[in-house]
């Protein structure tokens, strides 16, 4: 990197600008009315003197993360990281042998896992992502995400992602969009790895988060992770978020679930052009279908408003040529 | 505002780049230590290849805001805003002249009004800074802070701010830093002009916060702000801060005060070449001279640790040519 672009390189880049407005910015998009919607908003957004001009530090985008930037089926990833992390730990914790539900996690028990509720689930998210420094915890979820692989597809995580909806962040960048992610996922959970995999560097992830407490541990500051629950980014906690981290409001906003409802509501109600699109479930051949009867990611009642309102719904099975990355 | 930057622009601005560099960065400052410690620490940090090098999405940069980037004696500014909000508000709350702290403040009784406590400060803070929407909120910051003046330098607030820091500011921006303010102050009370006064994005500024709560107000989405705290971002709350909002270590930290005295320690403990700076009021003939024994941005224990570990302390009196922009 240099600390001052030379004017070669700012050449470049001019001339690199040029040659990729003429090329398909989401060649991953079949052509339809959610890509064209996608375009048409953009290039109204972006063109100087136009009625709906946006000024650049107003175009800020946020994207939800689990099933809108990547798989969430079976199961959250994190979750699946926190079941790792529970067998990892083991040994030095042999009464969970004996306790629920950390038991049920060793013996593989499904059932017994999910018996022991909203509750069972908070204690091993606890046991698993607190107690430890913030720099552990990053290397923690480094290590694993670089070698685990997602259970249907033998892929890593990280390529569990959308290929289209990395072509739109990268559309909107070049455009001068801000990109965010605003997900009920835990935010350093997704910082550990959201800037190589999507760009979008930490500053720019927003989440769910446990509280932590600055202390001094042998002469050196450590900021210590607590289980104690600092914030729920999550249905109306997202405008919430978006407020306390941004401090603007979106012009753009991309979910797939009842939990990005108030998001995309928040988004709409401010002044000029506005794009709202869910991500719909619809191939179960090539990733999953599922909708309001799903226990994660539900599509229900932002189904309903988004129908009644216009927004933009994607098709995932009609609308994406690839689901993946190569 | 233009979408993609033409060619002759981006001319412009490498030939500016190369034009501004040749001349000095920090005008308002006198040739010492100080001043020499800050442009070392920048050319090191932004000379590619060096051994001090850093890459650019890593210069972050935090400055404290009261008595570090703006007065804040004879008491901070956002308190005098509380005050006007409360006389303000009085006649639709005609049992504040019976009931303190408000009576104090409507009287003038600054006695009445030290004798009511924190508990004092908290009511008023509460009554003038909850029980609105956001918008509503940033609207009242707005309409006061444009009219309301300082009762000795007899300037708007927003000219009360120090030009060798705007000078410090727009120094690092053009070295691709990215400036933040981490400050005690209302997160939403600073937001409401610091890109105007400090070029300072409210995506950029963290401070303290009460909860707000997303609902819907004749079919309208709004945030209400809560009388409840949030978030406390000061002392040890600063690294707390940082960590939430950027995710990342700075690489320089600027403040005055001991409640700074946790973000100087954090930002120090990384890896390479660091830069922590307080700035010590020691000029009470053009603005104020104070440290150890001060109320207001105590500086006493960071003082010791600043000169025990060869921080820069910024000698207002002797390192300042001029306080404020003209």
């Amino acid at each position: 990197m240099t600390n001052r672009r030379s004017l070669p390189s700012l050449l470049a880049i001019a001339l690199f600008a040029s040659f990729a407005a003429a090329q398909d910015p989401l060649p991953s998009w079949n052509d339809g009315h959610s890509k064209q919607s996608i375009v048409q908003f953009v290039t109204d957004v972006t063109r100087q003197g136009g009625s709906k001009f946006v000024p650049v530090d107003q175009r800020i985008a946020t994207f939800d993360n689990d099933g809108t930037l990547w798989v969430e089926q079976p199961i959250y990833t994190q979750f699946i990281f926190a079941i790792a992390r529970v067998k990892a730990l083991a040994p030095k914790h042999p009464e969970w042998k004996q306790q629920q539900p950390f038991k049920a996690v060793l013996d593989g028990d499904m059932k017994a896992l999910g018996a022991s509720g909203e509750r069972g689930m908070v204690q091993i998210m606890m046991a698993t992502h607190t107690g430890m420094t913030t720099d552990q915890f990053e290397t923690n979820v480094k290590d694993w995400i670089r070698t685990a692989q997602h259970p249907r597809f033998h892929r890593p995580y990280t390529k569990c992602v959308y290929q289209p909806m990395l072509e739109l962040l990268v559309y909107l960048r070049a455009n001068r969009f801000k990109t965010y992610i605003v997900s009920g996922g835990g935010i350093e959970f997704m910082r550990a790895w959201a800037e190589q995999v999507y760009g979008i560097p930490p500053e720019q992830v927003i989440g769910s988060a446990i509280k932590t407490r600055f202390e001094m541990q042998n002469g050196a500051p450590v900021l210590l992770r607590l289980p104690e629950v600092d914030f729920v980014d999550d249905k109306a906690g997202k405008p919430v978020g978006i407020q306390k981290f941004i401090g603007r409001r979106p012009v753009a906003a991309f979910g797939n679930s009842d939990g990005d409802q108030q998001m995309l509501e928040w988004t709409a109600a401010g002044p000029g052009a506005r794009l709202m699109l869910l991500v719909h479930h619809t191939d179960a051949v090539r990733e999953y279908a599922y909708d309001r009867q799903s226990s994660i990611g539900t599509l229900n009642k932002a189904l309903d408003e988004a129908n009644a309102k216009g927004w933009v719904v994607v098709d995932m099975k009609r609308d994406w040529k690839t689901i993946f990355p190569r």
